[in-house]
Parts: C-alpha cells; sequence; structure tokens
C-alpha cells in the first residue's frame, strides 16, 4: 500500500525531506494535498489536523500516514522511514546518530526559515523588512558558517569513499544535507558564492546525491516542486546582499 | 556507573528536560558543568564540543555520555533515555507518538527563546527590545494559545486516571509539559493568568508532575537552577504587559 503524504500543496518546505527520502528510496506514495481526488487535496490535510477527537494529531503538517500509522515531526517521520526503507544504519546507536544529525538540520532549517521572518508567520516578509535585514546580518555572519562548519566537520571524521556520512547506505542526514546546501545556494546565492572551497565535503556530498538515478529523475520531473518565495529558502537579493 | 549530562552550569535551559528525566526516574548522573573537579567544568563541556576528531560531535549542549555513547539533541536523549530508565511506553509506535510529543515541545520551545531573542542570540535583550516586543504580542496572541490548545486538545483525548498522557507509564512529553507550564508562568504570569481555565489538563498535568515523590524532591534540593534571566523562559514584565 502507498504511503499518504500530507504537506502543503505548493511548497517544498519541510515535506520535501520526507519527499527525498521516499523518492531515494523508490517508494509508493501519494503527496495527497498536490491531489485533485475524491479523498484528496489541502481539505484532506486540515480534516487530519483538526479531527476533534483524533488520539494522536499532528500539530503541523507534514505527517506521514502509513496503514493505521500516523506520524509528524519531520524527524521524525525521516525516522521512522528509514527502518522502513532501509535508508541509513540499522545499529541503533548509528540509527540515533543520523537521527541527531536530522535534528540538527531541522534546527537549522527552522533559523533559515526565520531569516525573512523573524517576528513570525503570522505577518508577511514584506511587513517585517527592517527585523529581516538584521535577523539575516547575524544568520550570515554567524549562524550560517556555524552550521556548515559543523556539517563539513563531521563529514571530514566520518571520511567514506563515495562522500556521504558513512561507507554504508545512503542516510536520511546526506539527503537533508544536499536539500540544504540546494536551498541555501537558491536563496543566498552571494553568500553560498564560496562555499565550494569553505566546505568542499559539503558541497561533494550535494553533488553526489543530486547524482543518485531516482533523485536525478525526481530534480527533473514534475513532482519536484521549484524553490519560490512563499517556502523556507527565499531569495530575497536585499538579504542576500549583506554578505557582499 | 553514573550518567554524564553536559549541559551549560547557571541555567534550566534546554537541559533541564533531561535532568527532569533523570531525576524522575531516580537514575545517578554527574551534571559536568556544574561540578568543582578534575576532568568536571564547563571546560569538559567544551572539551567534547570541539574535539577536532570526534566522529559524533555534539552541536549544542544537552549533551550525554552513557559509557561508549555520547547522544546530542534534547529529545534524542530523551528518547534514549526512556528507553533505559522505562520512561512511558515500551510499544515502538507509542515511543514515535512521545518522540513526536518531545518535538513539539522543542518547537515551542524555540519559539518561548525567540520572544526575546528575535533577532539571535549574538545581541543581549537589551539590544533587541522592540523586535521584542513585536515578536513577543505576535506570540501571546497567536502561537502561546495554538501550542497550548493543541497540548489541552492531545490530553482530552488521552485522558488517563491520573491527567498524564496515558494510563501507562509517567513518560517524558509528561515531565516536558511541566516544565513548559512551570516556565511559562514565571515568565509570563500575565498571560498565563487564566491558563488554569482555558487549559485546566495541562495545569492538572503540572500539578501532578510537581507532587511525584522524586520531582518534588528534586524541585526542593540546590540542583534545581532557579528561574532566572539567562534561560529560556525569561520574566521581562514589559514583554508580559502586552497580554493585558
Amino acid at each position: 500500500m502507498s504511503y499518504l503524504l500530507y504537506y502543503w500543496p505548493t511548497i517544498q518546505g519541510r515535506g520535501e525531506f520526507v519527499r527525498l527520502a521516499l523518492e531515494d528510496a523508490g517508494a509508493e506514495y501519494v503527496d495527497v494535498a498536490r491531489k485533485n481526488a475524491d479523498g484528496m487535496g489541502i481539505d484532506a490535510l486540515l480534516e487530519v489536523m483538526h479531527s476533534a477527537d483524533s488520539t494522536r494529531p499532528p500539530f503541523a503538517p507534514p505527517f506521514l500516514r502509513d496503514g493505521d500509522v500516523l506520524v509528524a515531526q519531520t524527524a521524525n517521520i525521516l525516522f521512522y522511514l528509514a527502518k522502513q526503507l532501509a535508508l541509513g544504519p540499522e545499529d541503533e546507536a548509528q540509527r540515533l546518530w543520523v537521527h541527531q544529525l536530522d535534528l540538527t538540520i531541522a534546527d537549522f532549517v527552522v533559523e533559515i526559515h526565520d531569516t525573512h521572518h523573524p517576528i513570525g508567520g503570522g505577518y508577511y516578509y514584506e511587513e517585517q523588512m527592517p527585523e529581516a535585514d538584521r535577523r539575516s546580518r547575524v544568520f550570515l555572519k554567524e549562524r550560517l558558517p556555524k552550521f556548515l562548519g559543523y556539517f563539513e566537520r563531521v563529514l571530514r571524521n566520518n571520511r567514506s569513499s563515495d562522500g556521504a556520512l558513512s561507507n554504508q547506505r545512503i542516510c536520511t542526514a546526506d539527503l537533508g544535507l544536499f536539500q540544504v546546501i540546494a536551498g541555501l545556494r537558491y536563496a543566498f546565492p552571494v553568500a553560498m558564492a564560496e562555499a565550494d572551497k569553505r566546505y568542499p565535503r559539503l558541497i561533494a556530498l550535494h553533488d553526489a546525491v543530486a547524482l543518485r538515478p531516482n533523485i536525478a529523475a525526481y530534480l527533473r520531473s514534475e513532482r519536484r516542486i521549484p524553490f519560490n518565495e512563499n517556502g523556507i529558502f527565499r531569495h530575497y537579493p536585499a538579504l542576500d546582499a549583506i554578505a557582499r
């Protein structure tokens, strides 16, 4: 039976980390809110979220239905899927380490999002531009190098022949780092201009993931929603120009 | 052998969620950065973080050492400890559900922190007061009721005889919700004044956790660092007054 993925239909957002895992593994899934059919669409997503008597309601998308199981929180979904889809290590300690990386990626994603929304999602970017400018300065100067430097160090100390996080099977954190690098290059081309020199292992990992057959096919397909200015990674030249 | 907990020594912060789990279970642990002894103190914490050749370095505290195992990310530590300390359910699907709640609590904690630090940790609160005022308005009006309303609904739909999340053993999310309610009452007494009417199950859960013998003893001890204006939950009357 297919997995049912519930996520906003017009952005990559946090749902993309789940899509990449499903796509890389060649899993069958339905991207529910993007389907135009009975029991599908955004109403189906909202119905699961707001069901008054649900004992395990998700707080927010993305969430995944697998038969009777309903799992939410991006990193939790990845932890669940990794076992099901044989992504990454099987050993319990190694699984928790990959999960730890996925959680650190999730923290990074919050900070990336908040560069354009430091006051909150209740306002448009255009209503919080001075604050976004200030937050982006701190982000590009301190936080971006801290996170990318950390992941570069992790890759250096976990050297594998193919540039991924381990010599074992590809893991969800490899896919997540691909997505983060792709998104940052879209959002901050100026700030990321020299990334290949500063973070060579991260860029090599990004490139290796992009060449994996299932991922390459996915990126060329219509299933991959283009980056846009409604998602997490937004290209606002004024914020990126701070890096000059 | 004792667990070694590494966290900043003068605040509750994210480390408190781990301390509460260890304390409730009566586990032996050393709060490394608070100890004044050889191989202890804040230098010991920094050494683990910055060890150049560590294959599994933590990105940030808290982290926990259990023999050869080093685990970071608060919710990941709780997931690990829950199994070890027999906190919460044993069933795998139930464990993931509790973990999902812990991750949602972690998201909430980020937003609580950012009320006083919307621009970033690189500046003092006093350097970002106008932005903090604006962010706190959105937080108190939209985000606080959304998160608390969600957890209240979860409790309502998972009714147990003792007010906790399940009739089984107490879980890390019960302890986490206790900490969040205690912290919010400290930081936002005005905004939380009617919480017992709006969120009766959450307040009952808080009260029930506070009465558990090991937790009650801990809260009276010197091991419980008082809330203060360096942690996540800070009482700035100007931000709370927005709720009037």
